[in-house]
């Protein structure tokens, strides 16, 4: 569930986002897209969560990594209703993770 | 519900962790602990979320406003509480965000 992200430095995409009521496609679209994200090159892992506001966290290898996946065509497709659709607001924030810390049991 | 930033660049603090079953004196602690950094120099803002899975996402001005916080002798005392009883596993995240763009209906 906590994404195994190599040493820093690495990048993460922070997706914060507020949902509209329409749900139509939007399931199928979310798993297609975490799906295909997965397989780029580049990525190296993810973390999700919507409790009202949803949080997608996905972490990157470079910034060519997240454009590549940016410009991927069925991404813009889905980009695109996602802005027409399902978000009512988001924010995406590309920051440089510079260092990390934790544990686990 | 998403964090109203300044233009970047500015840091982010991800905090994604996994709770353990105990939940005394947890929920207090956490309000605690918002009240507490929104009133810190430096902060701009935070996004929190949980389901399984918790994400809490806070935002700087600068790595030595987040130092600062981090070394707060009341939040000192909630990470080791953390560690001890709260949660299983976490990961923090220390990163530059470098760009942003959204948008809000």
């Amino acid at each position: 569930m906590i994404a195994k992200t190599p040493k820093p430095p690495y990048y993460a995409v922070i997706f914060s986002n507020l949902r509209t009521e329409k749900n139509e496609g939007y399931l199928e679209m979310a798993e297609r897209m975490e799906e295909l994200a997965t397989k780029q090159a580049g990525y190296l892992g993810h973390e999700s969560v919507r409790d009202g506001l949803g949080i997608t966290i996905s972490y990157w290898e470079s910034l060519d990594a997240i454009q590549a996946w940016k410009m991927n065509a069925e991404h813009l497709a889905a980009q695109s209703l996602g802005r027409e659709k399902w978000y009512k607001a988001f924010k995406t924030r590309i920051a440089l993770v510079e260092r990390d810390y934790g544990f686990e049991l």
